[in-house]
Order: C-alpha cells, then sequence, then structure tokens
C-alpha cells in the first residue's frame, strides 16, 4: 500500500557494501557498525504505515570528519546513504528503498557552546531535545519547539518542525541560526555566521531546514533559545462546536494576545482523553490553551481571553498558573495519541497532518470530521489552531488490506481538501515518501521541477536519502 | 574605486537592444519603455558610492504575464537583467555592468487581497511599505518591517531587508508566506501556499528571500501582517557607555521584555541630531526604545526596561505613549541620516552595515568608533541593537579620491572586525556587488562555492542580475 513501492527498487550491491563495512570496521572498530536485521528494522520505518524497508548497514559517527569520510567512501562506491536521529519521522522518512547504509548520529549529541548572552546554543545533531532542555535548565533558557515525540534536533531541522507552541515561538525555520553541513562529495558547508540575522548571499540555512537528508547530512545545528517565562498559565474551555473554537483562536490571535499555545481536540478526542486519563471534560470541542509572560501579563491574557471565548458560546475559561494543575491539563494533551489508540484496542494509529489559513480551518476541520463519520472510520482530530495545522489519526486494523485501503482514499481527500482550503499537504510532518504524489497538486509543476534542478545540482547521483520528497523517476 | 570595476565587463551588443526595444515597443506601446539617459542613470546606483552602471532600457511590466515575456525575450537574445523597485538599496544592487535592461515593477504595485483573518496579504512587488500600510490602515493591520526608506515590498524581498523593528517582528525572511517568481527561462514559479506553516519539499520561499534578483524576478509577495498594538510606548535615556547601553538592552532582552524597537546612536550621531532637530540630549550613547501591547503591558515593559538601564548607570528612562511625543523622538531617529550629514555639509554619507552577536556588539562598535577617530574620519554609528545590526555612516568627499580610499580601507576592516566577532558582513543591507569579497572569508570557500552550484542551477546563463553576490568568473 504505501508509495514506496512505486520507486524503482534497485538495490545496492551486496559486495560494495561489504567492502564499505570492511573499511569503516577497520577504522572504526567492530562496535560503531552493524549488520544486524534487528537493528537495520529499528533504523527503517517503525512508526508509520509504509512498508519497512530497512538499510544494509548501520554505522555510528562520532563528529563531522567521520560523517565526511563515509560520505566519501559512499560517494565513490555509489552507495545511497539515509541520516537517521531518534527514529521519530511520520513519512517514511528512514526507509531505504535502494538499500544502503543508515548514518545514525544518536552517538553526536554534545552541546559545544551554550551562549546565554546571545541567547543562543551549539549542538550535535544526535541531541534529543528533551535531552537539550534538560542541559539548559539552569541557565533560565529553554528550546522552546516541541513536536510531541522526543525527537533529535538534526532530525527536527531536516522535517521543518514544529508543535504546540509554533504560535508563539515559530518553527524550525525561524530557530535555527546556522548549520554544518556535509554535502554528497564530502565537503563541510557552514552555512551563515552567529549573527541574529543577515543578508550575505543565499539563505543555506533554510535550504536544508525541511530538506530531509536529501541535500546533505547535518551535524552541527545553532539554534536560537528564549528565557524561560517568568509565569506560565494554561487553560481550557469547552465549546459548542469547532467552528466557535477555531472563531475564539483567530480573535484572540488577531487581538494581539500573545498565545504560547492553542490547541483544538475534537469531540473524539476529548472522548478518548476522558476514557484514558479519567477526566469528566465535556464531549464537545475543547481547547488547551498556555500563556507565557510576567503575572500580570498572564493575568490580562487570560482574562482577555476568557471573555472572547465566553462571547462565542466557551463555558468559563478555567486557568491556572501552578504548575500541577498546568500538568496535569497538558498531560493529557500529550497522552492523546495513546488515549486516541484505547478507542479501538489492538489498532494503530496512522498520524497525518495538513495545515490551512486560520480562517479556513473550522470548515477543514468539520468537513474532515463528515468524512470520517461517512467512511464509518474511528479517528480522532487535534489542532494547532494559531497555525491552521491539524492531524487525523485514524485508527486502523493494519492488518485488514479493505481497511488499510480505505484509509488510504480518506488520506488523499484530506490532502485535495486542505490544498482546496489555500492550505498545504503538510504542515510538521515532511513528505518523506508517503506525500510525494501531493506535491505538484498543491505547489505546481515548475515549483517541483525547481526542487528537481535543485536536488540534482547539489547531489547529482542521487545517494543522499534517495526516494524522498521528489520523485526523480 | 568600486569592486564593480573589476567585473569583467564585457556588453551586451547595441543591435540585440535594438531588437528587444522595437518587440516590446511594438507590444506595449511607447510609454512603457525608455532609452533615455536620464531614465536610465536613475535606474542605477543613485545612493551608493559604486560608479554607476546604468541599463541600455527601462522596461515597466504591468503584470507577471508581461514579466514572463520580457524575461523569455531576453533569455533568447542573452540580454541581462535587473529588477528595479524603488531604487533604495545601498550596495550596487541596481547596476547593470553589462549593459542590458532594468525591469522596473514600480507599476506593479496593486494590493491583490487582503485576509484580515488570517493575518496575510497578497500584493504586486512594486508597492512600497508606506503605500502598503496607508491601505492597511483601516483594517486594524500593519506590516511591520521598516528598513527606513520607503523601498518597494519586492525589493524589501529580495535584499532580506529587516530595520528598527526586526527584535520584535524577524525581517522579511520571517514575514513573507510565499512568493511568485520569474525564473530565468521564463517559467512561474509559486513557491509555497497561503498556510502558516509548512513541511512541503525545499523552503523556496527562502531561496528567493535575500537572492538580490539573481535567482528570478519576484511578481507577487504573500506577507504576513500584525494587528496593530492597543497601546505603543516610546522612551530613551542616555548611557555613560556604549557598553552599558548594550548591556541594558542584552538584559532586557533576556529577562523576556518583548521589546518592538531600541537603537542605539552613539555620541557623534546624538550630537549630530541635536543640531539638526534643536534637540538638548546628552551628548553620549542613546537607547530609544518602543514597547508595543496592552495599556498594563506597556507600563510593565517600560518601567521594567528603566530600572534595567538605572542599573546599569543611564539616565531616568523618560517614556510616553502619546503620539505626539512619541513621533518627536523617532522624528529624530528617522532624520538621522540627514543629521549625519549636517556634521560635514556637502559630504556624501556612505552608509554600511554589519550585525555581530549581541554579547559582542559593545565591543565591536567600540573598536570601530576608536577607528573612525585614528583615521581622523567624521562618521556616525547607529544600532539596531536588539539584533547585534549596526550602520557605519561615514561623511566623505566622494571627490578626493585619498579620502574614498581610506574610506574603502576602514569598510574593510569593519568587515573583518565583525567577522572576529563571529559575525556577518551585512546584517540588512545586502552583498550587491560591494560586499562580494567579503563573502567568502565570512562563510569559506565551500559555502560560496554551494552558492554558485545553485546561481548556475537556476540561471545557467547568468542573465539574472549578473555581477551581485557571486563573482562567477
Amino acid at each position: 500500500m504505501s508509495t514506496s513501492n512505486q520507486q524503482s527498487s534497485s538495490r545496492v550491491s551486496e559486495d560494495l557494501i561489504r567492502a564499505l563495512a570492511s573499511e569503516l570496521e577497520s577504522q572504526w572498530g567492530s562496535d560503531r557498525i552493524s549488520r544486524n536485521l534487528g537493528i537495520r528494522e529499528q533504523h527503517a520505518n517503525t512508526i508509520s504505515w509504509s512498508a519497512s524497508q530497512p538499510p544494509d548497514l548501520v554505522v555510528y559517527p562520532l563528529n563531522t570528519a567521520e560523517v565526511a569520510d563515509v560520505v566519501r567512501s559512499c560517494r565513490e562506491r555509489g552507495i545511497p546513504m539515509v541520516a537517521f536521529g531518534a527514529g521519530t519521522s511520520f513519512e517514511g522518512h528512514l526507509n531505504a528503498p535502494h538499500g544502503g547504509i543508515s548514518i545514525d548520529l544518536s552517538r553526536m549529541k554534545q552541546v559545544l557552546a551554550v551562549n546565554a548572552e546571545d541567547l543562543d546554543c551549539v549542538v550535535e545533531p544526535g541531541i534529543t531535545r528533551k535531552e537539550l532542555n534538560a542541559h539548559l535548565r539552569d541557565s533560565g533558557l529553554f528550546f522552546p519547539i516541541d513536536p510531541g515525540a522526543d525527537a533529535s534536533v538534526g532530525g527536527m531541522v531536516a522535517t521543518r518542525a514544529s508543535g504546540t507552541n509554533a504560535v508563539r515561538y515559530g518553527t524550525m525555520k525561524d530557530n535555527v541560526l546556522s548549520l554544518k553541513v556535509v554535502l554528497a562529495d564530502g565537503s563541510i558547508v557552514k552555512t551563515s555566521s552567529r549573527a541574529r540575522k543577515s543578508s550575505a548571499g543565499y539563505d543555506l540555512t533554510r535550504l536544508f531546514v525541511g530538506s530531509e537528508g536529501t541535500l546533505g547530512i547535518i551535524t552541527e545545528v545553532t539554534l536560537k533559545l528564549h528565557g524561560i517565562p517568568e509565569t506560565i498559565g494554561s487553560g481550557c474551555c469547552s465549546f459548542p462546536s469547532v467552528k466557535a473554537a477555531c472563531d475564539t483562536a483567530i480573535t484572540a490571535i488577531q487581538s494581539g494576545i500573545p498565545i504560547a499555545r492553542v490547541e483544538l481536540l475534537d469531540a473524539a478526542q476529548v472522548r478518548a482523553c476522558n476514557q484514558y486519563s479519567k477526566l469528566a471534560l465535556p464531549e464537545t470541542p475543547l481547547l488547551l490553551v498556555e500563556f507565557h509572560g510576567t503575572e500580570t501579563g498572564v493575568t490580562e491574557q487570560a482574562e482577555r481571553f476568557g471573555q472572547i471565548a465566553l462571547d462565542l458560546g466557551s463555558s468559563p475559561f478555567e486557568w491556572s498558573t501552578q504548575a500541577e494543575e498546568r500538568n496535569r491539563l497538558w498531560q493529557a494533551r500529550h497522552d492523546a495519541y495513546w488515549a486516541g489508540l484505547s478507542l479501538r484496542p489492538g489498532s494503530r494509529g496512522i498520524s497525518t497532518d495538513v495545515c490551512v489559513p486560520i480562517s479556513n480551518l473550522a470548515q477543514c476541520v468539520e468537513e474532515t470530521r463528515d468524512d470520517i463519520d461517512r467512511c464509518g472510520m474511528t479517528a480522532t482530530i487535534l489542532g494547532h489552531v494559531g497555525d491552521g495545522n491539524f492531524h487525523v489519526i485514524p485508527l486502523i486494523d493494519i492488518d485488514n488490506p479493505a481497511e488499510v485501503e480505505m484509509c488510504r482514499q480518506f488520506m488523499g481527500r484530506l490532502t485535495k481538501r486542505a490544498l482546496k482550503f489555500d492550505g498545504t499537504c503538510t504542515g510538521e510532518h515532511g513528505i518523506g515518501q508517503q506525500k510525494i504524489a501531493y506535491l505538484e497538486p498543491e505547489l505546481g509543476h515548475e515549483a517541483v521541477h525547481l526542487m528537481k534542478i535543485l536536488k540534482r545540482a547539489i547531489d547529482p547521483t542521487n545517494i543522499m536519502n534517495p526516494g524522498k520528497i521528489l520523485d526523480l523517476g
């Protein structure tokens, strides 16, 4: 069922892999390369619905120079490479449809510098966002991007990740100052200085943010950091309709309330959370909201938000600055995926995402809910409302071909609907293997053609994560 | 003295220009093309110190299709093209070292859509930022990027412009949602959907933001807008040293005060403003600061800022939310360039900019001031302190070769100093012709090589604004 089956599947020869493995083993020792099937399978797609296509070899470099060495060795032999961080991507990013190697960067997780006065840090790509925030705890700073999973920073750069608080802090696009990248020829590029802004030439940083390992391998990341807010206030309120919830978010943002997070749970998702987390929320659309600022500022934001919500028909907005209360609320949000699964024990949750201009969000969500109900599927909807981004998580029996096909067709309709509303086929998950077919309907032939020109110019032999983002034929 | 003299100067033939002119005249009529020398000179560099290199022909398209037609005609004939907006760039962006045509987009200034609920608008590239804000006035929204000059939106995209309030609202990189661009082969690319964020493939939008017309001609821009703040508070205070002023800005930002603008005027600039605008400010480093928010929020921000400044040795922070008071204060800032000129009547002010991590800003500014004084030059310094970005405006007698050479050498030292402090040779003016030589020292050979790969792949015959950003040999 996966689109990866449509990729040409000429595989790299066993001889070439063996030669590379023996070369690396002699240089690095045997504990930093693996041909074990279990390990290889862990490095393919473990949490998506695309068929697993494991690499032939997994290697664990320790620094940029070693990555460059491996890349040169692969380039000489024509061996495809897939960069691996924490393995949390959804759209088949990690599959090796032509075989080749997985370059596992998880042993490169040093924090190389924290420049507290400049609100930035320099890290290796394998560190996860939670590890980074643990490291930063005593500095008064934090790295805000939160895609839910404890993804690696390198992987988050590669997929242009975001998450719940992008509405205030932006996405990875906005929070990367500079990168070090190994290109297909083994050369090492520094994309920018550490200055907060620059007009010096093409934006090489943004060229690699979201390139999904197809243009180079990221070996160092300079990130913006933010001061930990003095006060955090969180709360929730229930709405009679998705539209009333979305209109509340739009009005609040338009009136200048600097919301830090605003998450929509549809009625099905609230029902699942009630069951899973033993809550007693009204089973209608819910907004979970968070504010960052001074105590006065947060109070003012929360009160204004509550009034807007009430005017649009919500229940009273109940909120708190107490950590315990806040955590209880957000725990329900963080458990949403698992709660959803509990609606249909034994099923697989197939998470996907689209993003539309916020004025179209309510209608897009409502049409999607109708579609789900018409299919007789079980699925929950969760939205980062401030960005117009929402997730649909159909729960399917992955061993039932009819269900899988129904889900596949639903995903196609979902994407078409997002495009109809002037949106994108993915707000934060990326294209990988599974959304290649949607890129041209979204952006047109000329834009995809231009992307192919970039790919061919930078990776002329197509050995950097081939079969992702673009179908090069 | 300009680096443009180093460019190879093979010019396009008069026959080809004549053929193009006659083709366009028959299609468009005679009022939309010009070969008049005065007009052509106005389309070269009028406000920079590089030698003027006028185009052979100026054409005025009215829409994307006409731009595509002109580009195809030029491509067939090998005629170089320079896109022209409002002519406010500093670094020789508009010169035509090989001759060719200037595509003047100033007649394409329609606002195509204002999507108030989505906080975005779609405009043609020739509209200026002030025209756009006049159009938006009744919507409660505004476009915040303010580079000083009334630049065209297309030009601001092309140079990755920013200005006084980038510290809060970001630069053009952060405020462009999508572009329509005509490539060298005449094809028209839409770079993104109108969604607030996307992970759909390579970031084509950011590929063109800052590309200075060398990769394509921007014919449509979708911009983020922001709600006009409920309350604006502005104020200023004087410091015993540049370091005390910079430390105040750093501490305020680090403590989470969402400053909207924070501008440093050095003592020489304050002296100039006193003379020019009949003020009586203490002639020591000055910060001009602005806060946006609710009345309560602005009051809290201003009081906190004032306390931080006082702790670091400033005079009392005097501020106001009254429009008249605020305008008086910012008028002095807006007149800074003209005030500077008054320090040396008859001279030319050669504005340049660099940007460094904010922790290095004070030292970089102080070393620069020492350098200016050692040379015996007259020059003012103005900084967007929140970003680490500052301008130096030497006042020189442009007809005195010794002074010009001294200034050229000073500019070289200034850039080297910025790089020593981990900064960039330009925070917001761009590379143009005049900073080409600084790009490789800043980013390294590999990064510049990658930029050349991009340029050659997208514009293989080098007809889009040749001789800018990169020296293709």
